[in-house]
């Protein structure tokens, strides 16, 4: 349930809170990405001692691995990988795009061919917001069809119907489908369902997709098909032809976004949350975004950097360890190096959006965004796509 | 500094502690490895919560990476990989063995290309006491050359006569030499010296090597060149006709060893400390230590099992997590499943060394050993070489 607590003069930026069963997440807010049921490196523990309140994990790859049955018995997803908060699970909508080789998009739903073993998984929309509900996921997404960019305006009004006829068969299933099969949920647990604004980049597919979404009604509605390789001022137009139409009183969504100056430019158009494996991926490689930009650690003047990598943070890594230090453990593959740099990464972010919602409380978001473009907009981070 | 507090009535084993700048050790104990100031997935702080009081680093693998300036100009070891409690250091010795394809053998010391980038080092007895010296190891080894099993007795016994000759000069260059180059030693911090006893499966050799080192002296003894490949009965057999001519008031060393029932039996015989990759580096492989034996994380019963990885434990992994999740990490290749595995084979250990203290304390240490050689003998675990 989204609250809408203020709005920004000077921008569309937006303070807000969702509360679900598991706990509130004040927005704007970032979701590190889960996949597998895991937060690569990290603890549920680590989590939340940087102040991570919701992550992100994929249906698609669950049901793959380890599959609805084992965690049915576990109890859950929270309970299968021990993190109490609020989880939100994508539908496989992006696998769509991702798996495009791998995939068979018919009306009744997709049919996917394992990335791991070749074994077919035939999903519909339906089949995934049940899956959902073993899952027990505190926000789901309707299963939609993610399409790459650029794409013909004629294949994307196709697409486009289907994303919707599917979203309308998803809010279905979610009220009135299978109960959830799981021993664990209460009467009272609160599960939202998102719709998913797709259209490319055609402002016309965006609106009528937005208008129909709301038709159907969500508890949230999130945008995709962004960040999928179009320039990023195309990202910026499609964003602002979109979100003006969604109503003030829900969660707004923006997928697979992004790099810390994405993430304020998103921010004052009016967006809430968002997912993506920047924080986490780039950890993992060997660069660490910090108050002073990007440091990439495996670079020798490093190596006699007595400091902390970021002075500002106070997360384990930057507490206890020199820059000298990680890139020592960077330079001889040390995993301890991947955890530490994620751990900082995650935490970087976490505090980002909680200086987000700070500026916006006191009216000083438009100067806090610049000072991140001044930073950022000097270090462009490659947009990845290599994401499965 | 060594204290014998008890020695058990029914075996040799020894209940003791060792003091030294950094804390103190209790013995038996054993040394998680840290070769290149990493216990590898581990933070320091992980192996404080699961009681390890002493770790072991290489000062082969640091003289080539970072090197001796970098941790000169971090203050020390210590510090640059924040762990303030007792380190002990291994000399490179190992690596003359290990890296035999890699390193020239001279009376003066040892040429080594690195394993790296092939550039050339020559290590002496001297240069790698000064070394140790720059790392400020509590434990410092002497240069000593490990050799192979089987090799002939000529071969051993010129081998000894330098590892001799070796000891006497590390010896000099301990009390004698550079004095430590770094900024951080206080006057009064305390290092030790231990000496290496060689002589391969020989026991007139291994003899004349105890009294030889008991003659230069040293502050402890470590037993070196056993588990390369000798059969296990063989390694007892050296080690019963090494072991009692130690003096009792100094700390023995048992180097890389060992499995838990490798342990008990050697505790048994009156080795105070061991180090060992078997922990951690099976635990990277999915094999973790557990009171019932050895559990293969990978094997599909585990998938529905959702008990601790061991009931016994209450380490991080342990009060966390299941089977059935620990089987999913290794099943989809997350990190934090090696992490986790690792965190609970350290813990294992540091239980299993509480747990022989103790049990050497109220005189049950022989039906401790026993219970441990009932779970152990049963899964012999493959000792394994491919250390560098």
């Amino acid at each position: 349930m989204y609250t809408l607590l203020k709005k920004d003069k000077n921008t569309e930026a937006r303070l807000g809170k969702i509360i679900t069963s598991h706990g509130e997440v004040d927005t704007p807010n970032f979701m590190p990405v889960g996949t597998s049921a895991s937060v690569k490196t990290l603890t549920p523990q680590d989590l939340k001692s940087v102040g991570t309140q919701i992550i992100l994990s994929n249906a698609y790859h669950l049901l793959l691995r380890p599959g609805a049955q084992i965690i049915e018995n576990a109890g859950g997803l929270h309970k299968f990988m021990n993190w109490d908060g609020p989880i939100l699970t994508d539908s496989g909508g992006f696998q769509v795009f991702s798996l495009a080789q791998l995939r068979k998009i018919k009306d009744d739903g997709v049919e996917f061919q394992s990335h791991i073993d070749g074994s077919k998984y035939f999903i519909t929309p339906e089949s995934i917001i049940d899956f959902q509900k073993v899952l027990g996921s505190d926000i789901m997404m309707v299963l939609d069809e993610c399409i790459p960019y650029p794409c013909e305006h004629d294949y994307v009004n196709i697409a486009l119907k289907r994303t919707i006829d599917w979203a309308r068969r998803s809010k279905k299933a979610f009220i009135l489908g299978k109960k959830s099969t799981t021993r664990y949920a209460s009467r009272d647990t609160r599960y939202e369902l998102f719709g998913i604004v797709q259209g490319g980049a055609y402002p016309d597919l965006r609106k009528q997709a937005v208008k129909q979404l709301i038709d159907i009604g969500f508890d949230g509605y999130a945008i995709g098909g962004l960040s999928v390789g179009e320039p990023t001022e195309l990202m910026y137009e499609t964003l602002d032809a979109t979100i003006n139409l969604l109503p003030d009183d829900k969660t707004r969504y923006l997928m697979g976004v992004g790099t810390p100056q994405d993430i304020v430019e998103a921010v004052s158009r009016g967006i809430d949350i968002f997912d993506c494996v920047v924080p986490t991926r780039n950890g993992r490689n060997g660069t660490a975004f910090t108050a002073e930009g990007l440091v990439k650690i495996r670079n020798a003047k490093y190596k006699n950097d007595y400091s902390a990598l970021d002075k500002n943070c106070d997360c384990e890594c930057c507490k206890n360890y020199t820059r000298s230090y990680l890139n020592h453990l960077f330079n001889v593959n040390e995993i301890l190096g991947l955890r530490l740099l994620s751990l900082h990464n995650v935490s970087f972010y976490a505090t980002l959006m909680k200086n987000i919602q700070r500026s916006i409380e006191d009216g000083s978001f438009i100067d806090f965004k610049k000072s991140i473009l001044d930073i950022y907009e000097k270090q462009p981070l490659k947009r990845d796509l290599s994401s499965i």
